[in-house]
């Protein structure tokens, strides 16, 4: 079966955001007041399991070898059937 | 007023991701069958406003002066009160 797992790596709370930081600073050069800019990557996998929590599972494996980096970032996954 | 600003840019249709493909073949690399792999970006801005649609309408001109590239991006915007 064939399913969409979508990933959402964000930085761990504390962490600086460089990439944020850089575009308020632009944002404000245009004349924009912006309180904050935070900015994080979302990837969608789509792959073939036996259930979500296999789809689950794998994507998870994924996440702590390749997809995040454990010290500075917090993951979320989130598995839907196509 | 305070308001969060969710501002979601993903590539056109047909327009290569060369991430998505990088990650796509490391993932192979380590094991992972995986048919196709998409990354996008994500920016979270606070900012303050008058209502909603006064929100929506100046985060829609910082994605067209600075966010989004209009060549190769689609972008979509969502606005939520604080």
């Amino acid at each position: 079966m064939k399913y969409k797992a979508t990933v959402t790596i964000k930085l761990k709370k504390g962490v600086l955001n460089p990439e944020g930081r850089t575009i308020k600073r632009a944002l404000e050069f245009l004349g924009y007041e912006v309180e904050d800019v935070n900015t994080y990557k979302m990837i969608d996998l789509i792959l073939n399991g036996e259930s979500e929590e296999e789809v689950y599972k794998k994507v998870e494996e994924m996440c702590q070898k390749l997809l995040a980096n454990p010290v500075i970032h917090d993951y979320r996954i989130k598995v839907e059937r196509l």
